[in-house]
């Protein structure tokens, strides 16, 4: 189908082992799994999605229900903590690793159905920056496990350019002059420049704010910079001073600091991110775009309840990574299935071939048993194909001699073994 | 939401580690994982349908695309093998373990959304009957796994009732038969004589009808009355002939015999079944109905290709089955979080902290630090909520000498202990 990723075994495998990845390093840092349905309410996802994403909703209507798929996962992560606020123990972590949906227009690396693999953690009341700076790690982590190559968490605080805004007098004009200083990457400076002039922000605003959300240079320097600044504005100085806090905490988590740069265009689309906001990119495939971003929402969750329940979080786009690694020759596809041995009974009754079987599934060998009746070269074909590694072959002389015929495939090597070797041999793989 | 289960922490990790030993077990057989799309072609779902599932489709409209929610994933396996038969190797062997969609009435047990854990093997052109008897081996041996008490698997081959039918001269009501027949476990047999007598069926043949369908006995002796009327009719001797056979090999495949007991009411609801079909039922809870069903579709893939392609698969409704199972406190939920240690920082700069949270993880310790600035009891109460095993305390004095307070939260001993220890300690956990 149309924009919807679908792959084969050895692809699969290798998909699959990946998550495996993603979820082992969430689960090392102490995260919770969490599966909520596809299925949300649809005035849920409309409250929350804003700006184009509304119009890339899936609606469903059935009976006195609308119901519509989510786009994300962290809305329907929200939703689930205002629901299960009081029976859940704060701080909250949780990971999961699910599909998300939306009606794009099928293009490169964007699909209409997509795994996302989000971390989140969100506290009762308070949550301390650090863990803006734990969720960094974590991104820095799971890519240095993935062995994806070079890449940079480019990062900022929403408040400094939105305290900024307010400095210059356009906080009424905050919302789209965000929206689009977020595209810069996307469609480059002069664009920027003509979208903000339609907006009616004056030439010299637009330059003003061009210079600022271009300031660059080490970390230190783009600091130093903001710092420098004189601006005498709430909002500007919460940004700047949480942003201390969170590159401080980073070094104390030892992330190497060429992994994360300060970069003042980045916003995120969508609406509910309040403060610290990072998006992943890798050097070598930038046109890729963020693969790996995410934020602090300190209002998302205060729609469904009383509770103020501030939370940040990071979000995988995995299924759009998948494609272009795979292409690059990145992920390996060798292994077309689990299969570790296949039988290959020569005689019709099974009893000593099933029994093999069992024994070897019971000392966690993967095993099958070739059961149709077809030439032998077509057996050897198929366990070939699949890249099963040993074949055993059971006739009336291995079951009288209680001693199996064993192939290996790649070498080629044919020997005789008893069931006790072959346990030997194979339960230690 | 409504007829949607959404689970706690500790039922979420309960729930996971389900999934996670049915994956073993079809692993162990050498299946190979499948992961498809929620999302279908509408089209495609109703040709497939039939009955009451139908009208419990979730659709969507969207564009130009009617899409819709799978109700189950045979269909969509079915879907991609088609697709890409040139490409698979066969026999395909392969399992699926994902969420499935229909719009009906929320009650016990019956979900708008639920897991499916599906087992499928595929031939090119033909498929052995054994196939019939290993898939119905998977069902034995995931159940036995999972520890669900008492069950059996109830057996039938629809070719052996059709073929009576046929030679009742009743084949043109077969398919309303069948359904009303299958139904008998549910309203039992006077509810079954009365719409079978709405079908037309005169009252002679519905007697026969009753007496054929609940002949019973030991397996054997079952087959023996099967095998000793005579009956001229193709479909019926090719029907018991397959049973027997399966039978057979379950026999070689070590299934225990009271696991499986053949059953002539078991027909199963969805049109694509046209050979053996077998149900399971829980021995201590009947009522929770099939929990892990399927069959044989010699049909089901010629719609979508030219290709005759054979199969046999079996699906377990694992959410369905998690909320008794919970109610009966067979699944325990203890552990709230995967987490091994909490790190409890004393001081503010967590250079030491992070450090030993990392090595920590580098040895497969599942770590977590506490960020927030709290009371020391605020931080313990978590830790004791969660079930985090253990505590560990870093202070200035902890980092001078190097040694550091461990607190096992179950005993509440509390003792000084170097990082080598600690990784000697909990790496082996």
């Amino acid at each position: 189908m149309q924009g919807i990723l679908e792959l084969l075994p050895g692809d699969q495998i290798a998909f699959d082992k990946m998550k495996q990845m993603i979820q082992e390093v969430y689960e090392s840092f102490g995260y919770i799994p969490l599966d909520t349905s596809v299925l949300e309410r649809e005035e849920i996802l409309l409250a929350k999605a804003g700006g184009d994403t509304e119009k890339e909703i899936y609606r469903i209507k059935k009976g006195d229900n609308d119901l519509a798929l989510r786009f994300d996962l962290t809305i329907p992560f929200a939703r689930y903590v205002s629901e299960h606020s009081r029976e859940l123990n704060f701080p909250f972590r949780k990971y999961q690793i699910g599909r998300a949906y939306r009606g794009e227009r099928p293009q490169r690396g964007r699909y209409r159905d997509f795994y996302q693999c989000d971390v989140d953690v969100v506290g009762d009341g308070e949550l301390s920056l650090k863990y803006d700076a734990e969720v960094i790690n974590i991104i820095y982590t799971t890519l240095n496990k993935l062995n994806v190559g070079p890449f940079v968490i480019r990062l900022s605080n929403r408040k400094i350019l939105n305290g900024y805004l307010e400095s210059l007098n356009l906080l009424d004009k905050a919302p789209y002059i965000l929206r689009i200083v977020d595209k810069m990457d996307k469609v480059g400076a002069e664009k920027v420049r003509e979208m903000l002039a339609k907006e009616k922000v004056s030439e010299d605003q637009i330059s003003e704010i061009l210079k600022f959300v271009t300031i660059s240079g080490t970390n230190l320097n783009v600091l130093a910079k903001l710092q420098s600044m004189t601006i005498e504005n709430e909002s500007y100085k919460t940004g700047l001073d949480e942003l201390v806090q969170v590159i401080n905490c980073l070094e104390d988590f030892q992330v190497p600091s060429d992994y994360y740069k300060i970069d003042l265009t980045i916003v995120r689309g969508l609406d509910y991110y309040s403060g610290t906001v990072f998006e992943t990119f890798l050097v070598d495939d930038p046109a890729l775009g963020a693969v790996y971003s995410g934020g602090r929402y300190e209002t998302l969750l205060s729609g469904f309840g009383d509770k103020k329940i501030p939370g940040v979080g990071a979000s995988l786009g995995l299924t759009r990574f998948f494609v272009p690694f795979k292409e690059k020759g990145l992920i390996k596809t060798e292994t077309k299935t689990p299969t570790k041995v296949l039988i290959v009974p020569l005689i019709s009754d099974l009893k000593v071939p099933a029994d093999l079987a069992k024994s070897l599934r019971a000392r966690g060998v993967k095993t099958e048993i070739f059961l149709d009746d077809v030439p032998m070269k077509k057996k050897l074909n198929y366990a070939n194909k699949q890249g099963i590694p040993f074949v055993i072959f059971i006739g009336d002389d291995e079951i009288r001699t209680d001693t199996y015929t064993v192939k290996n495939m790649k070498t080629g090597v044919q020997q005789q073994a008893t069931a006790n070797d072959i346990f030997k041999a194979l339960s230690a793989n």
